[in-house]
């Protein structure tokens, strides 16, 4: 999700003057950073080569806000006027690079940083949505986009099926939809600041946390054993 | 689709003149209700939880008409500014969800209802086009992608050969086609009006029927056969 | 790569001075119907009719300038803008059509064709995003994205991992970012003129040549081989 330092309108405003500008680039930065790690493993895995790795990392990093900012009209979008937006996936890549078995290893770290990025994204996401003019609905709905976006992009560049849609991975649009409905719900009664907005973060995160912990899942269609499984 | 009560200029202001807006709105709806439906459907098949359903139901439902939008400029989408479009999918995900054995074993009838889908959703997207200042061609392609951008969006992301690029399924494109080519005609001799408009979207209707019915089916390339397969 | 005659601002303006419009507007069209004719070819491979040749051809012809239009703010893109850019495919998809084993046999001079495609997109890109008011470093990767976007959007539509991030295919990126690097530096430098753009070109498209000729490759990630290989 992009946007920090370069976000307009109110309530963004509002968060910048109750995060600081800063604070909230180093916290976008860092999503970022942690989102484009998984786009390199993921290369990784699939056996591209370098720069195949850091288009993933670009696309996996910055895809979901890039989707928002073009949705809303926000062009040129935030990450191509933000070098650092540009920078941060080249080091995950450079990361990754060197250093993928030790990545791999903790993987656990980086699913952590992962879910932080998701409580933030979708939160910010909404943020700038709705200052842009879109409605309640509309504003999660980017929010919980600009969260999941970019990992959607990314395995469809590397032609697997999303992780997001699959019935047999843990809960992830679930938590940043929570964080996005309550950033909304905030919204509709003027309540979104800093305290409210962090305990949405914080509440995706979380969320997230527990469905990797006891691998919550969703359920899948009603009799779907009994039918026939392909078409 | 998207759009009736929200389509700005001359032409398709017409249209809601004579079909009034509530029943454009109305078709839309059903439009994207029965695209919905497909998009839940093949998220069944492909085994994917609830919010994949939800996903793939959206996306089909919304993305040619928010693909149109973000083409000509329209933004924010109709796709986001309506809450029934919204709505909408998420209907035809429970229907699916608690239903889908009935609803595959009447899967004649929702092909029946795509076709409407299809006949009108290009007719619409040509309009709305034309309205924002495209050339009659453009207009028409356009009209096309609305109506069939869903169904492939829907695939890429289930991770699927999209069906309209396969030579072994019945037209789709060519229906739409000559729908969206008629209209760019009537537009072209200022003779567009409901009846014109209503012509075009029932004989891209009926033509995508017929396809079924006979099973029409494109030619590939010459010599196809007597060259060798893959790379 | 499209926007020749249509291109606005200022150093576009200086390209075609210097190169008169109508010589741009070749070079589009030729760059568009080399990446289109290798669109066809790949809907021939996969056993596509001839509406998924067209439908590819179209969208690896133009796929990349429509996605940086869409990035700068300049809608309607100028794929919609202009018939010419639009009929160009068509007419590669006919070619193929009727004449795709000797096509086929041909490959190397198509390779040729396509380069020389490259190298001009990512000149005309970068460009192009410089004058809508883009930085330098946001400028060459969108030319970049022009030159290599339609191709990817190629092997999505067509189920295949995008050859663009594969480590077994000789370097395709590294050129294209080479001359969109030159251009950048060019204007930084405010010495952008006809000779300077046609050696970034020229440089990008000898630079594909040669990684064909010598099967360069970039490295995959260290330890590659040394750890497991899929999730």
């Amino acid at each position: 999700m992009q946007g920090g330092g370069f976000l307009l309108g109110e309530n963004v405003k509002v968060l910048q003057q109750l995060f600081s500008p800063s604070v909230l680039h180093a916290l976008d930065l860092i999503g970022i950073f942690v989102f484009a790690i998984s786009g390199a493993l993921l290369a990784v895995r699939k056996n591209f080569d370098v720069f195949g790795m850091a288009v993933l990392a670009e696309v996996t990093g910055l895809g979901g806000g890039l989707f928002r900012d073009l949705v809303i009209g926000a062009v040129p979008p935030a990450a191509f006027t933000d070098l650092g937006y540009f920078v941060t996936p080249l080091l995950a890549t450079a990361l990754v690079f060197f250093l993928h078995p030790h990545v791999e290893r903790i993987q656990a770290a980086v699913n952590v940083f992962d879910a932080a990025g998701l409580g933030l994204f979708c939160v910010v996401g909404t943020t700038k949505a709705y200052d842009y003019g879109l409605g309640l609905t509309a504003s999660a709905c980017l929010g919980l986009a600009t969260a999941v976006g970019g990992g959607v992009l990314r395995d469809v560049l590397a032609n697997e099926v999303p992780s997001l849609l699959r019935w047999d991975r843990d809960l992830y649009a679930v938590p940043a939809m929570a964080g996005a409905a309550m950033v909304a719900l905030c919204l509709r009664y003027d309540a979104l600041n800093a305290m409210t907005s962090s305990i949405a973060a914080v509440t995706a995160f979380v969320l997230r946390l527990l469905a990797m912990r006891y691998h919550w899942r969703a359920p899948r269609a009603w009799h779907r054993r009994s039918t026939v499984m392909e078409e």
